[in-house]
């Protein structure tokens, strides 16, 4: 085998994805494993260089045949470090230089990229930010990551913080953030916003198929079960996912009016809900971006799902691989 | 005389400054002229055209002394095609070549950049933001103008409309805008957004040595009034000086979070009220960016004042020109 290959991998809460990708950007193997994100991260670190060694096995590839892992992990990263410093999925990773401990444990050179930007580049290489110059892409899961590409290339910030659309502010005295602030738009327009939203309604007395979910502690309210509400006419639910569109446009509309980007590539899990969501933000940002009247306003559904995550941190690899190589 | 020399022009909505800057940033020489906005934009191109006339001749300079000029203009253009398509402050100037007219006036290369990126620009080389690689510049004027500066360069965005900070939503349902929107930044934070707030507060009843000012129509509220009653111990003027901070750093503290930048600039007729503004600004700031506790805030005021447009003009050159002699 010639074509070298790149370990793109995904950290998420609940689970770790671990793929093959090759260079014209085709997943080549891809392997999910839970994270058991409660204990401590040097067992979790092993758990990944376990996963890595399984899937070259399956593959029966050699290190030779690898041209390095892409780690893409959540919170706040120290990326030319390679540093996990805080990170509230993972309690144990704080100030953990996780580059040079999976370096030492698979003996493979590893870059490491936050997975909110990882899910960015990801789309931008072979999903729906394709020929696009310069996007954002927000993924509304139970929070709301998001990461820029400008000019072809990820945006760190200048402490590798950038990409905190979910806690920009939408009503300075709204509903209150799991990060301790009020009126953070991940409050309204994540999974967890979403069933926060429905249940203040259902509480205030709104009438909705879903008031069932208010009397059973066992079958507890989810994103999901408002969505399927919704798909089924429920009004409540409809109301919501529309409410859902309009609180994300005016976020997106601040992007657009500060940035001037092509492209905003919406995934996660709430994206799933398709036009439901995304046709009212589409018509609530055209009512507030400026260029409205003189450029198009492109907000697409992700293409990747799941796989943007791992494309997007094996890409780092090539990235980071040639740019290297040419600079020498 | 070798060292060549930019000119820089800002075009303001009242006046229009030409000035000759050589390249290590020292301002050689200052020209104000009035704009008259209304009349036909071929008539101020002229007015432009005999200013720089005049400037050059005062300083003893042919057009071999000068390398080019930077044309910091107001409203929507097209950068590349040196085109003003569309200024509320120029009312005559709808996709007007302006590039390709002033070069024919003045027989010299011309540069055509958006007013607030110069003075973004100005700023970065010259003023507060020296030595910042990612900075925002705010200018809180009559209006809101903002500017980035990303990896040392000025952002333009897609469509050369980045920079919208005054129209980015405050309060979804707020005060009306002039854009014709509803609770933009600059609906609150600019001069006008001080005095409308101010006369609300007044009529509501709050008690404040500004009371006379609703009662002599020829003596018009001024956000400088606001200023210096509060400079005298006002409590309303004070309040709405540390509001005006508060609403300012919603907008700062979204900024920071969504693009982790070194430094923010604050100019403008407004930000003359110095620690007045700066202070609730930064205050508030650091409740609301995620990035406070690792890593600290600055905010910082403009040093150019009213010539950070005129340098950022004249920086355009020099770069554009060096640029193009690099890229040969």
């Amino acid at each position: 085998m010639h074509t070298k290959l790149a370990i793109g991998i995904d950290v998420g809460g609940t689970n770790i994805r671990i793929a093959l990708v090759d260079v014209s950007g085709a997943l080549v193997g891809i392997l999910k494993q839970p994270t058991h994100a409660d204990r401590e991260i040097h067992h979790i670190l092993g758990d990944i260089a376990q996963g890595i060694g399984k899937l070259m096995s399956m593959h029966n590839l050699s290190r030779q045949n690898v041209c390095g892992i892409g780690l893409g992990a959540p919170g706040f990263l120290s990326i030319q470090a390679g540093v996990i410093r805080y990170c509230p999925n993972l309690p144990t990773a704080r100030e953990v230089p996780v580059v040079s401990l999976l370096q030492r444990l698979t003996d493979l050179p590893v870059c490491l990229e936050n997975d909110a930007n990882a899910a960015a580049i990801g789309e931008h290489w072979m999903g729906a930010g394709q020929g696009s110059r310069n996007l954002l892409c927000i993924t509304l899961g139970t929070g709301v990551g998001s990461g820029f590409i400008f000019n072809d290339r990820v945006w760190h910030g200048s402490n590798d913080l950038a990409g905190e659309l979910g806690h920009t502010t939408l009503f300075p005295e709204g509903l209150s953030c799991k990060c301790g602030r009020r009126g953070c738009l991940e409050a309204y327009v994540s999974a967890t916003g979403i069933v926060t939203r429905t249940e203040l309604a259902l509480k205030a007395g709104s009438d909705s198929s879903l008031a069932d979910f208010l009397n059973k502690p066992n079958n507890p309210l989810s994103a999901l079960a408002v969505y399927e509400h919704a798909e089924r006419g429920d009004r409540l639910a409809r109301e919501i996912f529309e409410e859902t569109g309009s609180y994300l446009a005016i976020a997106l509309a601040n992007v657009l009016n500060l940035l001037d980007l092509e492209t905003i590539i919406i995934g996660g899990q709430v994206a799933h809900a398709g036009e439901l969501l995304i046709r009212p933000t589409i018509h609530a940002v055209a009512q507030r971006a400026l260029r409205a009247p003189y450029y198009p306003i492109r907000i697409l559904q992700a293409q990747l799902g799941d796989h943007a995550g791992v494309m997007g941190a094996a890409k780092t690899v090539f990235d980071r691989t040639s740019y290297q190589a040419s600079s020498i």
